[in-house]
């Protein structure tokens, strides 16, 4: 019997095989296989859609994970500004990625370094980008401003982050993305033309070109900043400058990991195509994304333990905001491969990336580099290992699977695969760095000259939701005083104003 | 060769193009084309059931952001009776939109002023709903409850709160929907029989069914009770009585935010329908989702910078709860047009809507009206202009994709499409304010004289938790004094108290 | 005319039917359906898979939830420690249920009693298991475990709910699991070879497997270790420790409820199944999906508002987190039947599950039984009864679709399917008692012996977040002492520590 892979009815061909005089018949049956290939079609549109846009909600929910892990790592008096900056990410976001961000990232056809078409989302939809496309790549984008945000808390200036976070979302982060994950990208594992050292970079959902870029931008802004005051003492001595609430960090924390699944797995961005035939017809990308969700629980939660117990050793108690970062750390190393890795590998991965963290977090420390949330450690750090990870780790099997269409690409270096993915992978960790710093770098330090970056000493004593943003975030006690936002602090020095009635 | 839009092989037809003899065979086929027929019909159920539940899952989500945002909102004497409130919003609307509520809304074949059937359930499922749709509306429902009890925070018997939620979740706003949603509804752009003005109202996922109706409600309700005490001075001066927690606002802010995503492009309720064909079959509902999606993003975004900025000229400072209730108010006014807009058009909508919401809340203080959540200011006020908005940018495409069947209908006003929108848009907010002022006022007001509305005075500054709920929300201080709730408040009054060993 | 139930175009037959010298366009014909079955495959596994994943995203963000309840529920001195147990469920359950649980809740074919394949997700995908399956599995693993953390919260050293925890998501409960869901299990409704009594048990969710299993661990932890200090008073009368944030336990409740979207109806774990055929074909396992949602949310809502009213008798107020523990009691007691109930059913299994909850209260009062999350009351309790409630309220109908392929099969007693479910779900709950009590009670005692189980009086009354996790998880008052943690709290005994200029 003739094989036909594809619903491909063809009614002259039918027609021949029916005999003389056949030509209505096979018109009328190819064309009822027409309506169902339409059908079909249309489903799948459905399907594909459903399942991009419910992981865009996902990932957008990690935006309010950010907003409560930076909330609860910073001191009270700076909540407010914080949170400000989260919701901000996601505001201005929108606006820039809509009208530039999204063209240069994805407008193609276009050169290898920066996408043309699409601003303000015109031509869209078409039959390879559709609005969904657009939403999801959106909540990735400010993901990446937030990493930044958070490295730079508590002593930044508002208008210093409306700048550095409108440029990042709209042009750094954007560009990065084209190379990577364009068609078009001069490095992009995707690329149809041809592919960087025969191999591309296999950055499937962004240990690079989200977690080192918003990290890499956070360790210029952090470092032309400098330390917080206080956060290392007279003889130069770190003096942790614990966050107001554990339970925001946790609460936060949670939602990062749920909204992963939208990240990670859903980078796939469509679910309906098999892979598998005859006796394996079960095996399809849906499986591949299945898989994707356990590689990264898998590492998230082997970085957890490791910290658990390496934070038990060094620091004598089991700390649960530690726990959390590690956690982070993990999935943020994961992210390159999750989908061309092994669940086992995926608990090495997790492992070394724990491991990284509490490295770079000595690092710090050492060099007196000073970031609240660990962004540039948790992100930049556990990313580079995640890039590197990948291109020891990646199967032949999937990677072949995943980015289908080249034959005898090259794989994992320790799964026999070579190492020329290694090659284009270390590369990407160079140019992710040199890119980040030439523009993230330059603008920090000409905001820096004019006197826009930092907030003056008083204020950062005071806290900035004080001076900049019309109060302190919090109002337990319920004496009146307290809801006259200009005096209260002031009231509050006397020592006996803590005991009015209602005060608890 | 002849066209067959739909799947519909006649085995007589096929019969006959075969020739003689060939009943069999065309049998044969057909039954074979109507199983596919079948499946793919049951495809489309599963995929549109598996869209609208999750759906409906994001919109019940609103409910824990609604109960986060009034929380922080309030102040902490109050916080477990809004809370209170929003648990019971969820929990009699679910028995009375079962009982009631969703009969009258969409128990159709019926008048076009309320529905008769599905009372219990019954009929259910039938070919025109599911199960699923009863769950999506009944999370509609308890967003409407949700909205009044902000209004009337702070100062409102519990008894008065269950008796007007149910009648509002099972009467007034079920009542409303029916007229503006059901395909009886006598101003339902759905229609089937004749359409308001020639158009009908376009009111998609309700700026003015869900927010205009609480926000109303919320206005008589507060204008009744009058302010809290404290809220304007012996001088008639505004005094803010800021919420307890602006941690609490921001992830109430951004639950919302996520649980639109269910509200905005959930209201289709399917996904899986084609609008394209040719060299536009990627074009379908899918792709009329997204975009509702993308609107609804962009106008919140631009009401939040258009707030932020706003505010900084108006307050000089940067205000993240004042940017929290602008980002709603552009969720509130996209609400109604989402799906029939472009997204360019989203954004003037957006940017209108924060000053809408700037000019209702100046207002408010002038006539001194207190709303702690500026509930009917943000949801009445820009819910109104969303209907407006809608009437002037709606286009012809959108509106024939998304309400089909109707040749020639009217469209957006600055669109080209002529006033008859609007006019039916402009009667819809009369007779929203009409239909709730007509039920929800004299609830209030005879409540208001049967002293079953506002609680008294001492209670009011002591706060509901202590006199009603049984104690304090919260007990960060961990001495044990504070373990008997009804002596604790007493004992803090002493100078001394708060000097205990494990005190922070 | 002939009817083919299934698309199976058998090219011989069709070649006959057509008459001499067809066999080339029967093979035609057939060949083009066999690749529309195929791609129907496909589809139906990418919906299914979708539907599958999401839910257990759901569940998933339940263990966020119970973060949030229980971190609420305790006293603020012992925050990081549940908080940290609840990240380390999921994180110890990660690895544990790769490594061992699945193979044995599901690694068929086995025995009756234990699973024994897939170890490490060896031989997955198959044509029964994708990774799906084991992520919707493994996050109901991990909230069992939670369950019992709350049992047991306040008291127990963190090494002892290390071996717990680990031997509880590893061993305990996938054994149960096996027995009660797997197709070998030997009390499972979805045996393959023959059926306890008849009947197997119905155990849709996991009123047994899951909450019974959680509750009666919790329940042997918590009467080993006993009562925390100062829960009963010298006179053995009852002190309320309350717990201190009711708006954590409000978001943790919320977020429950959302989750509990994913835990029942997902518990079909495929959504693309017709049931009905002609003028039904728009009734199958969708709209059962949307059923088992519509009963969940009205047993939910019915135990909410009967513990409004009923503690508003019992003790003079409105009290919300007791209002929150109804309600998800009336979820646990749900869940065993909430896919062959009828909605109206689901109402009085809400009403008995609340009483059952008071009750149980009560009684653990009287034995002087502390459970700070009242856990063993409200999974246990609420979650026998639910395993009682669906042997009486089952449907003929619905038992026969949700498990079809044995006819004739007992259904709930009350709707006249007779005694043989009711007997095979009272010895459910006498299995799960004594497996749980055989296995967690000896390791608990073993514990306890060893002293690994309880922490000292000292160390309990100073809090375990000072003691063993290196500080406060909160701290409001911004004065810089509070940034050294050893010192801190005992510089804050001294009476004006609380007097420094930023201090709120």
């Amino acid at each position: 019997m003739a094989t036909w892979a594809t619903l491909d009815c063809s009614s002259a061909q039918l027609a021949q095989l029916l005999g003389p005089n056949a030509t209505g018949a096979a018109d009328f049956i190819c064309s009822q296989f027409a309506v169902v290939s339409s059908k079909l079609s249309d489903t799948a549109y459905a399907v594909d859609t459903t399942y991009l846009l419910f992981s865009a909600y996902l990932v957008f929910s990690m935006q309010l994970g950010f907003a409560m892990l930076c909330a609860g790592s910073v001191r009270a008096k700076n909540t407010m500004n914080i949170m400000l900056t989260n919701v901000l990410d996601a505001a201005t976001g929108g606006l820039f990625y809509y009208l530039f961000g999204f063209a240069f990232a994805f407008g193609g056809p276009s050169n290898g370094f920066i996408g043309r078409h699409f601003f303000g989302l015109k031509e869209i939809p078409s039959d390879t980008f559709d609005y969904s496309h657009f939403l999801y790549q959106w909540a990735f984008a400010i993901a990446a401003a937030g990493i930044t945000s958070g490295s730079i808390a508590e002593r930044t200036q508002f208008v210093a982050y409306l700048i550095y976070s409108s440029f990042l979302t709209g042009f750094v982060y954007p560009v990065v993305s084209h190379w990577f994950w364009s068609t078009d990208g001069w490095a992009s594992a995707a690329n149809t033309q041809n592919l960087l050292f025969g191999s591309g970079v296999i950055d499937f959902a962004g240990s690079g070109v989200v977690h080192m870029v918003g990290g890499i931008a956070g360790l210029w802004g952090a470092f032309i900043e400098g330390p917080r005051i206080g956060r290392f003492d007279h003889s130069g001595r770190s003096v942790a400058l614990r966050g107001h609430s554990a339970t925001l960090v946790v609460l936060g924390t949670f939602l990062l990991w749920f909204g992963w699944y939208g990240f990670n797995p859903g980078s796939f961005t469509k679910i309906l195509s098999p892979y598998g035939t005859g006796s394996m017809s079960y095996y399809g990308q849906w499986s591949a994304v299945g898989r994707t969700a356990v590689t990264t629980t898998l590492a998230g939660c082997t970085a957890a333990l490791t910290t658990l117990f390496g934070k038990r050793i060094l620091s004598g108690h089991w700390n649960v905001t530690d726990v959390c970062n590690g956690l982070l750390g993990g999935f943020a190393a994961i992210t390159g491969g999750c989908s061309v890795v092994e669940p086992w590998a995926a608990i090495v991965c997790g492992f070394v990336a724990a491991i990284v963290l509490i490295s770079c977090n000595k690092l710090a420390e050492k060099v007196k580099y000073d970031d609240p949330l660990e962004a540039a450690q948790l992100h930049g750090g556990c990313g580079a290992w995640g890039i590197i990870f990948t291109a020891l780790f990646a199967t032949k099997k999937y990677v072949n699977e995943v980015y289908p269409g080249k034959a005898d690409r090259p794989y994992g270096l320790f799964m026999g695969g070579g190492g020329k993915m290694l090659g284009a992978h270390l590369l990407q960790i160079v140019v992710i760095i040199g890119w980040v710093s030439a523009t993230m770098g330059p603008l920090f330090f000409v905001l820096h000259k004019l006197k826009l970056l930092r907030i003056s000493a008083e204020d950062e004593m005071a806290g900035m939701d004080l001076t900049r943003h019309g109060g302190f975030a919090y109002a337990y006690h319920d004496d009146e005083d307290l809801q006259k936002p200009a005096t209260i602090q002031l009231r509050k020095v006397e020592p006996n104003s803590s005991s009015t009635p209602t005060s608890v």
